[in-house]
């Protein structure tokens, strides 16, 4: 029986990777609810009907978001934010957990500007349709954002004098998890500017690789809940925008 | 003497004004730092200086951050989350906490989305070099993004059967504060657009009218304390980009 359901688009990583990482480093048992046969509510359209749902009292704007016994939550950091004591993935004190949750936060700018690369004029138009932007974007992106927002997390990788590779404290947090994907998306979607920033960080460069041997994420990254990186995910391959 | 010390840009309102009014809705004694004379530690520059502090080992990326005895904590809804039970600006149980800090999730979620109608391609460049993507990035955000998120903002209001008119529960939240300053935003820098959205959005309208009239908001908005919307702001009234 699962605790917890994570209702998430059934194609690509996305903002729920964020999320499932959490669950898998903990052990949790949840199921994702769309990627189960649509005879068990899978599917993304029975995602959008759960999503419009007019008797949730706290609906989402968009997926993901979780539900755990009656209560329904949404926007990934406050669903981190709710799990972290719960999955043992935050410190105890109110700083701890403060401070973790605003790394989190700067994670989701990051993911955001990342995701508006290739989409920097509508969601709602195709890259194609939108590709000079994207261009000049990426550009951007790649020379200026990247450098700054991974020399900022090796700076705080620097003054976190507790023992081992940690966001915050000694200890694993969702944040040292939410890291890691965000990492893997720009190894993916930008490796050339990626190697380029990660080579002046070398303390992101071992969290990423601390996250990736976790026994739990190890097993979770061979197995087929992982999803593949694709072009319609938040980190898209197009070798154009890799400045 | 001040229990809270905010630290943002001097010359705008930006994510520091959604710290601002959470304060100066509560009464709470604080100085905004910046606007300090520089003898007395103003001026962006001292900011800055500030922002890059090495001894700090909870470093923020950008502005605001708020320091409150020996804690600073930055990222705006971090802020809040921090703020809202020591102002009485949130409900009391976890499950009040967080659904306030998922509405200001989504806040700021458009928020970013308003500010990218006159920075698609980047913070490094001027409007000007960036207008072609800004006018297409406007377009949508007028015609989609303004009348989805305020007709999500609207859903809420209408799903929450406590007396009055507040997103969460019977009570004034931060997030309330925040969404009266989305709207304040919205109606500068888009007045068409957000007059036809907000035609369809009786209960926001009537949230945004409820929070100008609080006695500690009217006094804030007529001081000097509360900074005029300019064009170097998150909300700018670039009459091309209302559609």
């Amino acid at each position: 029986m699962a605790e917890y359901e994570l209702h998430y688009w059934t194609g690509i990583q996305g903002r729920g990777e964020f999320v499932r990482l959490a669950l898998e480093a903990a052990g949790a048992a949840y199921i994702d609810v769309a990627r189960e046969p649509e005879a068990q509510g899978g599917g993304d359209r029975a995602l959008m009907r759960r999503l419009r749902h007019t008797s949730n009292p706290t609906p989402s704007f968009a997926p993901p978001f979780l539900v755990h016994g009656d209560f329904t939550i949404g926007q990934t950091a406050a669903i981190l934010i709710y799990l972290g004591p719960r999955l043992g993935l935050v410190g105890k004190t109110e700083r701890e957990v403060l401070w973790t949750h605003q790394l989190q936060l700067t994670i989701a700018d990051m993911v955001a500007e990342a995701h508006d690369t290739h989409h920097p004029v509508s969601v709602s138009l195709y890259y194609e349709d939108q590709k000079d932007a994207a261009l000049q974007k990426a550009k951007d992106f790649c020379e200026q954002r990247i450098p700054k927002f991974l020399a900022w997390f090796e700076q705080v990788l620097e003054r976190n004098d507790a023992p081992g590779t940690h966001l915050a404290g000694g200890r694993l947090s969702y944040a040292d998890l939410s890291l890691f994907q965000l990492v893997e998306g720009l190894h993916y979607a930008f490796p050339k500017a990626t190697a380029r920033a990660l080579a002046k960080a070398p303390l992101v460069t071992r969290l990423h690789d601390t996250v990736r041997q976790l026994p739990r994420i190890r097993t979770y990254l061979g197995s087929s809940r992982r999803l593949a990186f694709n072009e319609q995910g938040i980190f898209r391959r197009y070798p154009e925008l890799d400045a």
